[in-house]
C-alpha cells in the first residue's frame, strides 16, 4: 500500500469513528503533512482520494471539509466491495432501482478539476475546439447594440430569432419542425428534467437504456423516480423485444433514450429500430424523452434521424443542445416537446424563470451569419481520426481480453475491461498519477458496469495523452 | 359590451363549445378582420383579451392556438365568477391549498410584453436604471481576455470570485457569512426552488404569508407540495401567533417568507420579530425559506437584518440574487442554505449543471471595481420618491375607500379596492386601454385579494404614466 491511500485510509477510518463530525474541517494540507511527517504531494494524493471518494469535499477559501453523508458515502466506492462484478452478458434484472449516482459523477467531475488531470473521464468536448473569438465577437456586438434588456421580453419560450435559427437547421437537415414547438432551456440537462416533469410524477418508473447516460439517471434521482434498466446492443441499441416485455410486466411512466451516439456506447440506432421503438411506446400511450445532444457530431455522410422523426402522435420529447457542438458555457439547450408543450413552456417559467438573452442573440447571430456547418465539419473530422487512435492504442496498451466500442459520432470510448478489473479501483489508481477516466459504475441505477471505463477523446492526440493512455493500460495489466 | 369584448366572447364560447379544439390555431388577425367585418384593431384587442383569459396563446411566427386546457382555463377569469370576493379581514381557512397561479402570472407577464402596456403590472424593476455601459464593459473585457471557458471549471457552487464578492458584501453590511456556504444559481428562482426541494418532499405543506410573492406559490405548484396561507400584517409581517397555531395544528415541511420589503406588502419585519420567527421555527425544527431579493433596495438608513442574522441551527435557507438591484437577464442568484448546504449544491448540479461562467465573472469584477453603492443609492432615492408620488396620486385618482401600503423598500405598492371591485375585470378593462395591473389573486393560492391590486413604482414619472394612473383610477371608479 502507497503511503498517500495509507494516509487516506486512517482520515477514512477516524471519519468512520466520528473523530472527524459530518461539516467539519479536516487538518490543512500543510498541518497534515507536518502531523504525519509526509510531504505535501503525499497529502495532497490522500486528500484527492478522500474526495473521489466522497468522504470529504473542498470549499473555496476554505479547505476541506468532511461530507455530511460521509459515512453513507463510504460504501460504494470502499475496499470492502471492490471484488463485486457485474457481468456485461447478463441482463439487467427487471427490478426498478431508486437511483442516487450524482454523487460519484460530481466527484470525478471535480478531480479533474481539482489536479489539472488527463482528462479521458471527462464528459465534456475539449473546449479549444469551440469557434470562441467569433462567438465572443457576437456577444460584444451585441452589449454594444443593445443598450439594455427588458426581462419582460425575454419570457419562454425564449428568443424568437434563435428559435427560428433551430428551427431552419432542423428543416435543412430534412427534419422538419414546428418553430412554435421550440422551448428553449439551460442546456440540454434542463430539457431532459423539464421534459421528464412534464410527463411522470415522483414514484413512477422509467425505463432506461443500460448502460444509460448518467444525465437521464440524474433526472430521475431529482425527482424521486424510479429507473428500470433495459438491455442495450453496443450496436443496435436498446433491446425493443425487452422493452416490450417490462411494458407487460408493469406501467412505465416514460423512456429515456439517446438514439443517436449514445453515451457511453457511440451506436446510432437505425432508422427501422428507431421506428419500431417509437411505434411500441406509442401503441401503450408511453412518452419518449429522447436526449439527441450528439445530433451534429455524425461520423456518417448525413445528420442521423430522431425518434421525432418518427412520431405521429406528439408522444416524443426531443431533448438537445449547442453545448457539445458549438459552446458548452453558454448553456443553451431546447426541447421539441411534443403534447406536452404547454406544461413544459410553464415548468420552464417556474424552474428558471427564463433564459439569459444575450448568449441566446449571440449564437442566433453566429448561426445566421457564420460558419457553423464549416465548424462542424472540421469537428467531425477530428472526433472521427481521434476515435481511430484511441481505439487502437487501447487495444495495444490494455490487458488482453479488452474490448472496445466503435462510436458512429460523438466523442467517447466505451471500453470493457477483463471481468476481474474494478474500474473504481482503476479510477483510483490512475487519478493518484494525473490521469482520469469514467468509471462504469457511473451509467447504472444498479452498480452495475464494474469492469467498463468511458474514455474522452476529444482533446488533442498528443505524446502526454499517448503516455497517460499507456500508463492507464499498465495499471488494467497490474489488475487483471 | 365593446365590440372586441363582444368577439373575445364569441371564440371562448367556441372553445367551450369545442369548435375549435385544444391546440388548434385561431384565425389570423387579418382572417378573422374580414370573417367578422371589424378592424384590425378590434381583433387584436380581442386576441389580446382571450390571452389575457387564458384561453388562447401566441406561438412565434405562427398565430395564435387554443390553449389545451383552456376549457379549464376559462373559468377563474370569466365573468360568472367575477363577483366573488375575498375579504381582507377574514383569517386565511387553515386548510392547505394546491396551488395553480403560475397560469395567470404568466399570461400576465405576456400580456405586458405583447401590448407594449405602461408596465404597472411588472414585476421586474426598470431596466434602464441598472449600469448596463459598465456590467457589459467588464462582460467584453472578460470575453476578450479569456480565448475559452471550460465547463469542468464552472461546476457547483460557482465562481470562487463571485462568492467572495457576495460575502464581503453581506460582512460591510454587518451580516457576516461564510463564503464556503454561498451556492450560485439561475436567478432567486432557482435558489428558491433549489431550497424548497432540499427540504420538503410533495405532498408536504408548506406555510406561506397572505399574501404571499407568487415565486414561492410557484415553487410549492412545481413540486407538488401544498400551501398553508398565514395572516400577513401590512407593517409587522406574518402573525407568529396564527403561525404557530398553524404549527400546533398540523406539520408544516418550511415556512417561506420575506422579512424585508415583501412583495406585494412592502414591510420590513423588526429585528425582535425576526427573532421571534426564527425561534418559533427552530422550536420545531422547521427550516425557514427566505427570500431576500430586495436586500438592498431599503428606504431606511442601513441594510436591514435578516432571518439568517438570528439562525443558531442553521435553519434558515437565505435566498437572494442581483436581478432587482443590478441586473436582470444576467440571472444571477445565490443562496446560503444553512445546513443543507450539501443537498442544495448537488440539486444545483441535478437541475442546470452550472450557472453560465461570463456573466458570474462579469458580476464579479464589477462588484469589485466599481461603483455599485454609488448606483444602489441613486436608485434606493428614485425609488423612494416614485413610491411617495404614486401613493399621493393613488389617494387622488381612485375612488373613495381606496387604502395603500408604506412600502419600507423595494418597488410595488400594494393597493386595497373598496371591496365590491374585482380586480381581474379592472385588469382586463386596463390592458384594453393599454395599461397593466397586477390582478391581487395572483398572491394567494385560495384566490384571495380579489379587490386588490399591485403597482409597480420603478418606472419614471411621466406625464403618459400619471395619464395612465388617471385611466385605472377612472376604471375603477366607475367599478365601484
Amino acid at each position: 500500500m502507497k503511503l498517500y491511500e495509507k494516509l487516506a485510509d486512517e482520515i477514512t477510518e477516524a471519519v468512520r469513528r466520528g473523530v472527524f463530525a459530518a461539516g467539519e474541517r479536516i487538518a490543512s494540507v500543510r498541518q497534515a503533512s507536518q502531523q504525519h511527517g509526509v510531504s505535501i504531494k503525499t497529502v495532497l494524493h490522500a486528500y484527492a482520494l478522500l474526495e473521489s471518494r466522497g468522504i470529504v469535499e473542498t470549499r473555496p477559501q476554505s479547505g476541506y471539509f468532511v461530507r455530511d453523508a460521509a459515512a453513507k458515502a463510504l460504501a460504494p466506492a470502499a475496499p470492502q466491495s471492490a471484488h463485486k462484478s457485474a457481468r456485461k452478458s447478463a441482463p439487467p434484472p427487471p427490478v426498478p432501482a431508486t437511483v442516487d449516482v450524482s454523487r460519484l459523477v460530481l466527484s470525478t467531475l471535480r478531480s479533474i478539476r481539482a489536479h489539472d488531470a488527463v482528462p479521458f473521464g471527462s464528459p465534456y468536448p475539449d473546449p479549444s475546439l469551440f469557434p470562441w473569438r467569433r462567438i465572443n465577437q457576437y456577444a460584444n456586438a451585441i452589449a454594444r447594440r443593445h443598450a439594455s434588456w427588458n426581462l419582460i421580453d425575454d419570457l419562454p419560450p425564449g428568443n424568437p430569432e434563435l428559435i427560428r435559427q433551430i428551427a431552419r437547421r432542423y428543416a435543412e437537415n430534412g427534419l422538419p419542425v414546428d418553430p412554435g414547438e421550440i422551448v428553449i432551456t439551460l442546456g440540454a440537462t434542463e430539457a431532459i428534467n423539464l421534459s421528464l416533469q412534464a410527463v411522470a410524477k415522483p414514484g413512477d418508473t422509467v425505463a432506461v437504456e443500460s448502460p444509460t447516460y448518467y444525465a437521464m439517471l440524474h433526472a430521475i434521482e431529482r425527482l424521486g423516480m424510479r429507473a428500470i434498466e433495459v438491455a442495450t446492443h453496443p450496436v443496435d441499441g436498446i433491446d425493443i423485444d425487452a422493452l416490450a416485455k417490462v411494458i407487460e410486466r408493469q406501467k412505465i411512466a416514460a423512456c429515456m433514450v439517446m438514439p443517436n451516439f449514445q453515451n457511453p456506447l457511440g451506436f446510432q440506432m437505425s432508422d427501422e429500430r428507431k421506428r419500431q421503438l417509437v411505434e411500441l411506446l406509442a401503441a401503450h400511450d408511453i412518452p419518449a424523452i429522447e436526449n439527441d445532444v450528439y445530433q451534429e457530431l455524425y461520423f456518417g455522410d448525413t445528420r442521423p434521424s430522431t425518434l421525432k422523426t418518427f412520431d405521429t402522435k406528439g408522444l416524443v420529447l426531443h431533448c438537445a443542445s449547442f453545448s457539445k457542438s458549438l459552446t458548452a458555457s453558454y448553456r443553451i439547450g431546447w426541447a421539441l416537446p411534443g403534447r406536452y408543450r404547454a406544461q413544459l413552456e410553464k415548468l420552464k417559467f417556474l424552474n428558471t424563470l427564463t433564459t439569459p438573452s444575450v448568449p441566446q442573440v449571440a449564437l442566433a447571430d453566429y448561426l445566421r451569419q457564420d460558419g457553423y456547418d464549416r465548424h462542424l465539419r472540421h469537428v467531425r473530422k477530428v472526433y472521427r481520426q481521434q476515435a481511430r487512435i484511441m481505439s487502437a492504442l487501447v487495444l495495444r496498451f490494455f490487458p488482453v481480453g479488452t474490448r472496445v466500442s466503435t462510436p458512429q459520432g460523438g466523442y467517447v470510448l466505451w471500453v470493457e475491461l477483463p471481468a476481474r478489473i474494478d474500474s473504481m479501483r482503476l479510477y483510483q489508481a490512475a487519478l493518484a498519477r494525473g490521469i482520469t477516466v469514467g468509471p462504469g459504475t457511473m451509467f447504472s441505477a444498479r452498480d452495475a458496469f464494474r469492469h467498463f471505463i468511458r474514455l474522452n477523446y476529444s482533446y488533442p492526440w498528443t505524446a502526454q495523452a499517448e503516455a497517460a493512455l499507456k500508463t492507464l493500460g499498465e495499471l488494467a495489466t497490474e489488475m487483471a
